[in-house]
Order: C-alpha cells, then structure tokens, then sequence
C-alpha cells in the first residue's frame, strides 16, 4: 500500500483540478491511497463526484489555504500546524504518507518542507530536482532553484541524490551523470564544479557512472541521466527551455495559420501536431522533486491540470515504491565510507552551526 | 565607407562559405570594402569566382590558421602577428579596418582580441553578447561566456555595453534592459545581482530603461531589449535554448514523418515549415559581438553557413555605421558623472591591477 498525502488547496486551480487528478491515479493504481487536506466546503463537493476515490481517501479539514503569491515567511507564519499544505507535510513526518504532493507555492512548500521534515543529517542543503524531457527520454536535473550557490560538497550531494532519483524513477542500476559547465575555452568553469568532478571521478561510486562537464545544449540532448548544477544557473537553464518551447510553439501556430496551403497542411497532419504539443508542453514535465529532505514531497507546476497533477502523483508513487530514500541514504553511507575526509570536514562544519 | 576585416580561414567551412558570404553582402552594400586574410592557396581560388568581390576587397596572404580546437594559449603562441585571424583584428587597430568578423573558435579570438585590442579602459572585462530571437523581435543577451562570474560594477558594465548594441542595431532610442534574476521566491537572487539593479535604478539613465528582474523565459518573450547577466548562467542559457530548439525541431522532424496522413499535411504546410526552420535555426541567430574591447569583433557561428556568416557581415556593418563605440563611450562618461563614487572605485582597482 502506498499512501500519498495531498494538498487540495495548491496550484491556480485548487480542488477542482486536484480531484479528479487523484480519481484518475486511484483507476491505474490500485494499492494506492490518499490523504486529502483542505477547505471542507471546496474538496468534499468535489470528492463526492468520485465515489470510488472517497473510499480510499481520508479527508481533513484544513483551516487555512496557503496563497500562491505568499511570501514563504508568510507562509510559515501563518499557515503552520494549520494550512492544508503543512498538514500535508507533517503527514510524512509522522508517517501517515509515504509521500507528499502539492501544486501550492515552490517557495512556501520548501520552506515548510524543511521545517517540518529538516534536512537529511548527511547533507547542507535540500535541493529541488525536474524530469526534463530529453531527445533520448527523460532526465533529472537539479538544483532547479532551492538555493543559489553551491559548494564541491554540495554539487557532490547533489549529484549522490539526483543519482537515486534517476535509479528510482527510470529503473537504470548506474546513471550517468554530468556536471553542467560553460565550454568556451578560455574560461576553465567555476572552481567549485572543477573540484567536484575531480572527486566524483577518484570516489567512482558504484551506482554512479560520472561522465565529466556537460554543456546547456546536452541537457535536451539526454548526454546523461543527471545533469547537476547549482540553482541559479539551473534554475535559469529550466526557465529558458520553457520559455523556448513556448516560442517556439507561437511560431509553430503563427506559421500554421498564415497561407491556405498551410491551413490545409495542419487539418491533414492534425494528429502528429497534437502529439508534439504534448511533447512540448511544460506543464506535462511537470512536478519538481525536494530532494535531501527526510521525506518525499513532490511540487506540482502551479498551472498543472489534471493530467499533469496526475503525473506528479504517478512520479510520487514511483519514488516510494521504489525506495528513493532508502537507496539515497546507502548511496550516502557509500560515499562517505570511501571519502573519510569529506565526513570529518561534514561533521566538523556541522558542529560550527550548532 | 565601411570597411570590414575578415578572416577567411575561420569556422567550419573556411574561405568557401567566408568569400560567397562576402561576394552575397557585397550586392546588397554598395558602401562595403573587405580586408581579407587567409592562406593564399585557399582563398583566392575562391576569390576569383566573385571578380565584383575582388575589386572592392583586399586580400592578403596570412601563413597561420588558428585551429578550432586550439587553446586559447596556444592560438596566442603560435597564432600572434602572422595568423589570419590576430591580423583581421590587428586591422581594426591600426585603424585600416572599421570592424572585424571570424567564425573562428571564440577563444582563441576573444584572447587574440582582448590582447590585441585592449579592454577599454572604463571598464574591467569585455563581454560576448548574443542576439537573442524572441516572440517580439530581437534581444542583446550579454555576457553569454567570455567570462565567469560578475559584481555588481562588472554586471552594470554589461548593461551599458548591451544598451549601446540595443540602440546601435535596433534602432531604439532607450532600451528596456533587464538583470537575469530566478523567481523562487525563498532565494532572494545573487547579492551583485540586487547591487546592480539598485544601482541601475538609482543613477537612471537617459539612454537606459531598467526594468529590474527578468527570469528565464522572459528572455524568449522578449520583455526587455537587453538581458543582462553573468557569462555562466548566460552561456548555459544560450546554449540551454539552442539545445531545445534542436530538440523541439527533431520532435517535428518525426511527428511529420510518423503517418501518411502527417506526410501529406507536410506536403501541403512545406513553405510554413521552411519558414518555421529557419526561425528556428541556432546558425541563424548568429554572431557573438565582443563588447567592451576597443573596437568591434563579430563572432560567427563556427558552423555558419553562407547566409549565416553573411548576417554575422551585416551586424558588424550596422554597428559601424549606428556608430557603435560613440554611443557606448558617451553612455560610460554619462554613468560616470551621475556616479562620481564608482568612477574614483574604478580608478583605485585599476591602480592595483598596474
């Protein structure tokens, strides 16, 4: 049984999308159940259109509903112990889910997220990981925005939990993995991201198969399973490629549209278009994965529909039953096993902060 | 007269894409004159193909090509004084040329040039801008990687540059320019990041319309005129959008090609989809412009082919003739007027570095 906690009230849509999400999840996946916080009057109207969901789920009311332009501070301060999206949270944290997932506001979510739940022992700093679509399939890159900045141990841990999602999600026993970097020549790369492929190469973890520097251009290339970057430039690199895609589909329209023979071009090949709308959509890659935190949460796009709820719930189910945590914590023990250095450096920086 | 200085032993394709390009530019600007240099052998077969080329050109013989996969050290070594590309930038020194364009490899320019040329002397670093294609027409995105890493000063240096470019190739009066910022909200942006745009905001000036924070996929939307960040987020930006635009093109590639009734709608749609293509081309969007040197070297795309190196030939052509540098060096003595305290900080740095 795998037991996912929802936040009904997240994304620009709330219940209304959010419902008929989980309804259509609970017809493809039988040992699944969900646990529903949210404003009583907006979710059980919406839940008793879905008789078959009602009985899988528990539902809870939940006083408050974190808004989608709330400050993260705000966010904790009001909506601690009682919006549906700490609630949701704190499912995880006392073990009620195995999982989290909500289309509410990215940094209100991480915020509570890692005061509720708190970083993994091992490791500095959470970070926030996107499927991205790739010519190849799919792969994982992060940071897309968690934090700016990252250290050589931090793009090390990066890479280690990116590692378990791309194992735990795309079923492959030894990801490759790049670190992205500039490749004009006369620039050497960041110092940090120097040092980190040169310990990712002489640790050379099992589960790991690390390919060196990959470009912006190898990212939609699929070069590697995991593409691992600090969340300025990752979150910038994600941003680009939505908003390329989106351009790209304008022109796509505009063109389409323009003569009679290309009106006429469009009716006849109608269907191969709607495929690749799908391909192309952003929404549909959709849910960024916090990684690094002792529990699974799993954001939504805000402007996800059902569909792309669904996927980020689908994404969820198959991080827990295939055991993200677990096989990110062995990877971890494995690392530091063999990098002592890097574990008394760990703890002693540990030790400054407390 | 606009005189260019070329070196036509640059990119991928060398003298038989470089001098047809020249030969295309040449019917279309009755004011160009050509400084040409590259092996004799290569060129002037090629040269002899285009008699109405040959008369408004110069061609002279350069024992060296730099290699595209030499290091910038080595290109400097070997390539110094008697390879074609140091002698098309040494042309706009000596003042024989008004402007240079190569599509060779970047770094190796970008040092030749910056050693050649100079940085100008109001500011620390040169930067490579790109011309950005968007929904609404065209953007200056800078620095797209002639370096890694930028303070606020380096990051304001950029939006003069890229402002000058706006107003020399757009033809806009003031230019709306924004700093590359991430949206997530718990992550307040790089601290030079907020320097510059307090700055930018404080000293206002006339030539410049700050906008303040623009994100990833403003860039393709084209919400500003003038992009401005650090060379690593911008190359991965660059290459991130390249690469998706690739990837996107591929996906329609298949689509069309899947089902008869796809095949059929091409048919039909085939000038929409040319259209469409070289919208979407990456060697079309072409030419990375070295600001901040003491005159203007124009990057081609090393794969460019004859209609791409041509508009790498027309930038150069159009930045002249807009008088480029003027309006560049007036903007710089503006900013530094409005802002006494960076001018004597500027000094102070300079006096250390000597």
């Amino acid at each position: 049984m795998i037991r996912i906690s929802i936040d009904a009230m997240g994304g620009d849509h709330g219940p209304s999308v959010v419902i008929p999400a989980l309804a259509a999840v609970a017809t493809r996946r039988s040992d699944i159940r969900f646990i529903i916080f949210g404003r009583d009057e907006a979710v059980r109207p919406e839940l008793e259109k879905h008789p078959r969901l009602a009985e899988i789920s528990e539902f809870f009311h939940a006083e408050i509903s974190v808004r989608m332009d709330d400050k993260p501070s705000q966010a904790l301060r009001h909506g601690r112990w009682k919006s549906s999206m700490w609630r949701a949270i704190e499912a995880v944290k006392t073990g009620q889910a195995d999982a989290c997932v909500s289309a509410g506001n990215t940094g209100a979510l991480m915020a509570m997220s890692k005061f509720c739940l708190r970083t993994m022992a091992t490791i500095d700093r959470p970070a926030i990981a996107a499927i991205w679509p790739t010519t190849r399939g799919e792969s994982v890159v992060l940071d897309v925005g968690a934090t700016i900045g990252a250290d050589a141990h931090q793009l090390i841990d990066f890479a280690i939990l990116g590692t378990g999602m791309a194992r735990a999600l795309f079923d492959i026993e030894r990801p490759t993995v790049g670190l992205l970097n500039v490749g004009v020549e006369e620039v050497k790369g960041q110092e940090e991201v120097k040092e980190a492929g040169q310990l990712l190469r002489e640790v050379n973890l099992a589960s790991m198969n690390y390919q060196g520097f990959v470009e912006g251009d190898d990212i939609g290339r699929g070069t590697v399973d995991v593409v691992v970057t600090e969340g300025f430039a990752g979150n910038i690199a994600l941003k680009t490629a939505e908003g390329t895609a989106r351009q790209i589909a304008g022109y796509l329209r505009s063109a389409m549209s323009r003569t009679l023979m290309a009106k006429i071009g469009y009716f006849f090949a109608k269907a191969a278009f709607d495929s690749l709308r799908e391909k192309m959509d952003v929404r549909r890659a959709n849910g960024g994965v916090f990684l690094g935190l002792n529990g699974i949460v799993v954001k939504s796009h805000g402007g996800a529909d059902q569909d792309g709820f669904a996927a980020a719930i689908e994404m969820a189910y198959d991080m827990v039953r295939n055991r993200l945590l677990d096989r990110i914590e062995a990877d971890f023990d494995l690392f530091h096993a063999r990098n002592p250095l890097t574990s008394v450096r760990r703890s002693a920086t540990a030790d400054e902060q407390e």
